[in-house]
């Protein structure tokens, strides 16, 4: 087959984690008889230096006419305060509403040998598998007004937490369809007992269960999610939540297993290319020096295999190579253990490649 | 000295921990000299039973007239879908919209000897003492419009999240005085990058931060302390926040040093009483059966003579003779080990009596 990805490099470790990640796709491409197109754009910080615009018109049609996008990571503190208030987290905004990206998943899962390195106990975190599904074009993040105001005689400033009900039920269909395939168990977060917004969220998902009966359903308050995730992770198979609860509980999981630097990340829409990139961040500290793990790079470019490709077999050839190198004990700086030897982000590719 | 205690004992466990509480509080008026006389009124569940009403104005006239409150809890499934639509929270944000306890004080401290039911590394969460101060009268809670509304020919909802500069003035200002008598370190914590409401948030704490040389400030965005509060939670002192985010967070840190039934709280305002309750939720199922923990109610109370009445000794020595139960392996059946007894509500307030 033959596929069009859009490469966003975006800022700091990105673009070596990107060029990481096009190298071990063109291996699969000859392993399997694929074509891989790349076409690089820009975004973030780095599209605000070269065009005054973290997304320029541009990047967004070069996605629009790819199958797949690959995004290394956006922002850093050169852009903090920009003169123009132009801001490179706007580029990703942006983008996830250009192309109705409106599930994210984030799969929590850790490699056996990095647990260690988690801050929880072994045993509350070993063979942890769940899945936070969070809606990612709507609620507080795009509502409007979002405006400053006066409020009795003095400065105020307001967002608007808003969700049609359609938002809320595309979501949530899909997080039924995804525990279906899974565990068979969802636990919607909201804040029911508090915003209005929620109790929709939570009437939805009551509407919409009775068409999934093999899929067991429960609602939680995002503060006791945000309690039961540290406590109790295993219980949980698929969550699903709206955009900013889903950012906070995600980035909470996100520290469970140890391997921050290794997870993958794909946001999704109904027909636009899906784009995929790692939930770590742009590490400014270490752009440039040959240092950034590329693995949650490489395994966000294994979901756009399986997701946006259907290329079941080589996803999970390549999450099997990922998986073979850390057993193996290979390791990038972030998850070295002290006195073992830390390899490039080169020599984390190649072994990628080998394994393949 | 005579004070005038409001108790509203809520749903559940509430009666019996408040019923321990004014037990202790009893024996400490009794050593020290002063007086405590208590008023019962109604709140919560119990509150719609009795009155149609979770928060009836007698309620909060009684609360008006008194120098402090103690709240056992309130909420149970009994009301979860009650015909009035009345909910027993909205009893809960009553008081403290109708009191103006604009600051709600959680500190999350551990017990040595309890670290080990921590699902976290006993050497990440030894010796945390971090203080979470929680903007409570703000915010997406009260902000309105927060409404059903049509959109786009469909059902939608919405919430208002709003901040007034003042209001964030006032909890900010809090964070640095905290922050000064404590390790001189404030976080203040947001979502500057997404939201209007966190840049005016950012903006005022900047402003402020000049009049506290002194203290040591730092913005984090609440995905990131969502991740940092489990990562490393020691690198913190006081944390400052809105509503919604001080919710989510404060949840999550009581997680923190396995002493979930031990933690107190204070929301406090400028002028009307504190009010004082345990973290921990009204426990339903185990009402009425002489089994639930007082010792975070009775924390509570020591927050209450130390902030609402400045006795600073008496709230030492109730602090005092609650760590030296645990330390003499005193424990209720929430914390006690297998194998080990388990005493009950009354027999526990009778060693934190006997230790004072
Ligand atoms: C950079 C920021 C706008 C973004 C978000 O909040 O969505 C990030 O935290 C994420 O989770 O992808
Ligand atoms: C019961 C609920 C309304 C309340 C809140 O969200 O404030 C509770 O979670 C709390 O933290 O005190």
């Amino acid at each position: 087959m033959k596929k069009t990805i859009t490469v966003l490099p975006g800022d700091g470790i990105g673009l070596e984690v990107v060029n990481a990640t096009t190298a071990v796709l063109d291996k699969v491409a000859e392993m399997y008889g694929h074509e891989f197109e790349y076409k690089y754009a820009d975004i973030g910080g780095s599209a605000i230096d070269k065009h005054e615009n973290p997304l320029p018109p541009e990047t967004v049609d070069t996605c629009k006419s790819s199958d797949g996008v690959l995004l290394g990571a956006v922002g850093g503190p050169k852009w903090d305060n920009h003169p123009s208030g132009m801001r490179p987290e706007q580029g990703l905004l942006g983008i996830r509403k250009a192309l109705q990206l409106f599930a994210n998943l984030r799969p929590v899962t850790g490699h056996e040998s990095l647990t260690d390195s988690s801050s929880l106990k072994k045993e509350v975190v070993d063979n942890v598998d769940l899945m936070i599904l969070r809606e990612l074009t709507g609620g507080i993040y795009f509502g409007t007004p979002q405006e400053r105001r006066e409020v009795d005689g003095e400065e105020a400033a307001l967002d608007t937490m808003i969700y049609k009900k359609s938002e809320i039920a595309r979501i949530v269909r899909q997080g039924f369809e995804m525990a279906k395939l899974r565990r068979g168990k969802l636990t919607s977060v909201d804040k029911a007992n508090v915003l209005e917004s929620s109790r929709l969220w939570r009437e939805t998902v009551e509407e919409i269960k009775g068409d999934y009966p093999e899929v067991e359903v429960e609602h939680m308050l995002v503060d006791n999610a945000a309690m039961q995730i540290i406590r109790e992770p295993k219980q949980f198979d698929v969550m699903v939540t709206g955009n900013m609860f889903g950012d906070i509980l995600s980035d909470a999981a996100s520290m469970l297993t140890g391997s921050l630097g290794m997870l993958p990340s794909a946001s999704i829409g109904e027909q636009a290319p899906g784009l995929y990139e790692p939930v770590h961040g742009s590490a400014p500290d270490i752009e440039g020096q040959n240092k950034a793990n590329p693995l949650a790079m490489i395994s966000s470019a294994a979901m756009m295999l399986k997701y946006s490709f259907k290329m079941t077999e080589e996803a999970d050839a390549l999450d099997r190579a990922v998986s073979d190198v850390l057993s193996a004990g290979h390791r990038t700086g972030d998850i070295v253990k002290e006195g073992e030897n830390a390899l490039s982000t080169d020599e984390m590719t190649d072994k990628v490649i080998e394994v393949l």
